[in-house]
């Protein structure tokens, strides 16, 4: 008898354990009796009106199958009804996926075979990435749990913004995380291609953009529409941003005379807010503004293109004699008045092509064409101010990756959370969704996809799944899984990171690196200053190497909560023992191979505290499980070093967070408790 | 001031390890003072004539340099003399490489430059490997130790067998195989292209050959061009291999009326001697194969064909009675009478196409041509007997990677060694080189990279090398260096590991899986029997995603030796006690994982004995460090476990072999030595 299980169901612990490491988490999900094996047999069917997205979508699904089993499969479709899966597709859907079209998919899964079905083809490739995540080893090799899913998305904008000016991220790297993207069922690529530091459009209009203002390094429009064709056909819409009038000190290097300033100007090395700005007094600007866009209106056929608009220096704008007096001439009041007129000129230039204008929140102005988007990033109220205005919003503020902040801070940011909560619903309907954003200040193509994966799958299922669904520890238990499908779907955050620390590491044996680098997280923009950052700063050190955060400290703070509630615990306490002895033996090997190796030298001290938090953590660890009363002599060792140890996580030298001291502060505290040693009470 | 350095000095202990990782180690080599960096700032030059092969050799060389360092560098070559490296190259070479070309070349780095010599393009590619082995960590960032290097082979044939037949290795498996084999100084692609289980090169002169003989898996005339190519880029000659007349059953799907008994004839499934053969006294086998080679010969410009010859069942020659009348008729003497007859007219059809004959060691015949190859591998002193019979002799007896024998047992393998060291001077130098044999039962895209890499490294030092390069510790020292620089060059034996134990894994925490799989080796060729394997067995299971040689266990033996040595060696006692300790915690949660999922179900057992192995490490750890002599009850308990558990390292069902007893051995076998432990003498 099948029982009916909500989502909300679903996240009491006991039941979450059992249920597939989804990420999204769909609607609503029903555990059926049994399995579906998945062997050399399986087979694939598609009937309806799916039409060639569909087709495409089945054949990378069994590419990725074979990927997750190791199993050959065949991707014959067989003649009769005797396939594995049969995706039933009502409608192939808009060519180019459109905001708010019906996302939505059933899937029926039972021992003897699985129907998906969809009313678009976009809604089947959610549906088989659903399928994909309930892949798991069982039976006799591979099986997907009988279960029936009903699915749609909350909000109809999800997205990544990723920016590929500060460092240049060549074809696959988009390609492999738009794979990912679609894996965990975002629907929005947003292509921040121009900014200070590189222009990476081609432009055939004024291709000095491109030969002045990439340093070579720009996609050509082959390559362009390559990536739209490539999201199209995974369900992703690509909103192309050009960052105007601030964040154009590229556009500048080429067309210096659009500038506010005099030139001339270079593409920036550094980061940071520039003052080169476009001259809005000058027609020649939206001459200039006019072809481009509607050379790119050509290229992406989206709707929406992204005009920026953020962080505008004033600066230029208040020392030109000629513009202020173009702005008294107009009655346009200081830079926020210029840059009013800027945008209503271009959003007239975007009109004429039939394009409507997303921009950073600065842009908010009730004078704006109705449909146009806000993006939300300097502050959370930012969406309901929009909202209420009357124009479309989404949240960016919270999701910025580059700040390398723990996936659960992000997943507990809501785009109706705070002020927007107290809109209409009216209002309420205009907030489109969220984007998060992986600016490019401190990533290149190797490191990029450990800044984005696997933070980004809990902000997807935030935009995606009911507002239930939102236990952090279900989602942490759900993301490491996740995290491999999207490795298998083509991102390299797990990829890169070990041949990163075998390089820096140089011949030696890589044991105790390795053992410093699971124990310790990376710092982000904000905390990461120890080095005056450029683009040409080789990101090629064990910041760089090592996770946002720490998969092996969260599996250990976990074991330490289990021991404390259960001093018995002996599995756990035998698994955070041998973890704590290898951090006490980890820092002899590790000086000898820092001697001489500049990589290594910097984090000489983190290992130091690793190995007496490893000492600290074999102490604590004694004492929880015997249950014994802290000892006066070990209480006074305790009062010098632990207090210490636990105080000093971040180490801004060496860019890094030292995640292993969690577990053993979990120990600390169990200790600490008055009631569990009544003899020396602690504050 | 230089101090000569030959490469025997080198050998000592204390020399090589600080010189460079290289393997194969150089000739000659010479430190000098100081080292030369490696920064964003480093330029390569060429003068000389090494035309367009040296300028793409370097442009690999670039792109490699940035992936072993993380600095982006810039390809453009500086106008003046400004570059850090300056490749000087005598002359292009020959536009396809030939048997014994001069492949030398000297390297010289100062703190000031580097400066390559080489007479040959090909020369100049070695010199290249050789500067990439010595970029390491160091000053402020990347640096190359000042050195003189004077390189050259020691035989000119160092190859590789790769068999595509048995399980199909798409393109890319082949060219990242390429890539890793330049890295070494291989310089023969040994193409195994047909064989009972498919067929792999396109014929247009008789498309039935891939139509109904390679399941719709082989290679386009398109795809073998390009493979030609991209081997000679890297210095690589390409011998293709089409065996016959047996191992022929996937011709005789196509043409089954050139069998010697009748068909029809399917495309193996299974492996073995198959019975299906040619037939000698068909005059249209003859015709078919004229056709065939001179079609191939147009393809593949190396001399040498290789036309197999092994493991020919007579079982049909001897069943046919019209064979047998031919046979009669022309004087031939049972199975190995008609075969010499039929490799005679074969290589007269290679004669007329201007080509060369290659063949395994039952081809050995006097009525050979001059200059025919034969492949050494039933047993090492056919390399002498084809020698002392004036035919040329590659060896592969011995280097059979398909075994997955350590390292350190084909290391010890000489082309000279044994009967060829009794030869005269001019049979010596009939002994061409040697080949490594990848034979493709048991391995697939995923897994063949590590199956042939690092261990392969060793073999390509060997054929590479000075004789007296020979201590098996100098080779493993390196080999772990290397087998770093071997994935940065492309293959793959690392990076498919982790992702092949996380799929069979499922969702659960790796930790326990990685510990084990650490801790193993996987059984080869020979000893792998637990299943019936065919071609269409997926290698998905834990023996396949693990190394034939555990680095881990070798790490921690050498530990224990320094530990018994000098019981006061406390950083080596921690790392050994850490990890002891974790083999202890590993079994309980191994077990709980392994519960239902059928890839670890399997393991339980060695888990088991894992953890075992963990308990008695710590006790005997403890017994050496403090030199104790053993207590008797203790001694009653390690008679009980220990014997047991150093006895039981195979296990033929989960086809893995325990390598974590090896520590734990050496550690026991100082305890029970007499004069360690008086009181309690063990035999």
């Amino acid at each position: 008898m099948r029982r009916a299980c909500l989502l909300s169901t679903l996240l009491c612990a006991a039941a979450w354990a059992a249920a597939p490491s989804w990420m999204p988490l769909p609607a609503v999900s029903t555990p059926g009796q049994g399995a579906l094996a998945v062997d050399s047999a399986f087979r694939v069917s598609a009937t309806g009106a799916g039409g060639a997205l569909l087709q495409g979508a089945i054949d990378r699904f069994l590419a990725r199958l074979v990927r997750q089993t190791g199993i050959p499969l065949s991707a014959a479709t067989p003649a009769g009804g005797g396939a594995t899966l049969r995706v039933e597709c009502a409608g192939e859907g808009a060519g180019y996926p459109a905001l708010r079209e019906d996302e939505s998919y059933t899937l029926d899964v039972t021992a003897e075979g699985a129907v998906l079905r969809a009313p678009t083809a976009r809604g089947a490739m959610h549906g088989l990435e659903t399928f994909l995540q309930m892949a798991a080893p069982g039976g006799s090799g591979f099986q997907v749990p009988a279960m029936h899913v009903e699915d749609r998305p909350r909000f109809p904008w999800r997205g990544l913004m990723l920016d590929c000016s500060r460092h240049w991220m060549p074809l696959e790297v988009v390609e492999r995380n738009l794979d990912a993207m679609a894996a965990v069922k975002l629907n929005v690529f947003h292509w921040h291609l121009s900014d200070d530091q590189g222009f990476r459009a081609e432009s055939r209009k004024y291709p000095r953009l491109q030969q002045l203002g990439s340093g070579g390094q720009y996609y050509t429009q082959d390559q362009l529409r390559h990536i739209v064709a490539y999201a199209r056909d995974r369900g992703i819409r690509v909103v192309p941003e050009f960052d105007i009038p601030g964040h154009t000190t590229s556009w500048l290097a080429a067309y210096p005379e659009l500038a506010s300033a005099p030139g001339p100007y270079e593409i920036g090395r550094d980061f940071g807010i520039f003052d080169g700005v476009m001259d809005p007094s000058n027609e020649s600007t939206f001459t200039l503004l006019d072809g481009f866009i509607g050379e790119m209106a050509g290229l992406f056929p989206d709707p929406y293109i992204h005009i920026g608009g953020d962080e505008v220096s004033g600066k230029h704008w208040l020392a030109s004699e000629s513009i202020q007096a173009f702005a008294k001439e107009h009655g346009l009041n200081g830079r926020d008045g210029l840059q009013l007129y800027f945008n209503q000129r271009v959003v007239g230039i975007l009109a004429k092509y039939g394009k409507v204008p997303v921009g950073w929140d600065e842009i908010l102005d009730p004078g704006l064409p109705a449909g146009t988007v806000i993006q939300s990033w300097r502050r959370a109220d930012g969406l309901a101010q929009a909202a209420s205005k009357g124009f479309g919003a989404i949240l960016s503020s919270g999701y910025y990756l580059d700040y390398l902040k723990p996936a659960g801070y992000h997943y507990g940011i809501d785009p109706l959370g705070g002020a927007a909560g107290d809109l209409t619903p009216e209002q309420q309907a205009l907030i489109l969704g969220g984007e998060a954003c992986m600016w490019g200040e401190l990533v290149g193509p190797e490191t990029v996809d450990s800044r984005i994966w696997p933070r980004l799958a809990a902000i997807a299922e935030r935009l995606w799944s009911p507002r239930e669904a939102s236990n952090v520890d279900s989602m942490y238990a759900r993301m490491e899984a996740v995290s491999r499908i999207l490795e298998l779907a083509g991102a390299r955050h797990r990829a890169n990171s070990g041949p990163m620390l075998e390089r820096l590491s140089g011949s030696g044996d890589l044991g105790p690196v390795r053992t410093l680098a699971e124990s310790v997280e990376a710092l982000g923009l904000g905390p990461r200053v120890a080095r005056q950052y450029t683009t040409l700063t080789p990101l090629n050190r064990f910041a760089d190497a090592v996770a946002p955060e720490s998969e092996t400290a969260r599996a250990l703070l976990m074991a330490a909560k289990r021991v404390v509630a259960n001093p018995a615990d002996k599995a756990d306490a035998a698994v955070l023992r041998a973890r704590f002895a290898e951090w006490a033996a980890n820092d002899a090997p590790y000086q000898a191979m820092a001697e001489g190796n500049p990589f290594l030298m910097e984090l000489k001290p983190v290992s130091r505290e690793l190995a007496g938090l490893g000492e600290a953590g074999l102490r604590l660890l004694n004492a929880v499980v015997r249950g014994l009363p802290v000892d006066p002599a070990w209480t006074a060792w305790e009062k010098a070093q632990l207090t210490r140890l636990m105080g000093s996580k971040e180490f801004p030298g060496a860019e890094v967070r030292l995640a292993a001291a969690r577990p053993v502060e979990e120990l600390l505290r169990a200790v600490k408790k008055p009631v569990r040693t009544p003899a020396v009470p602690h504050k």
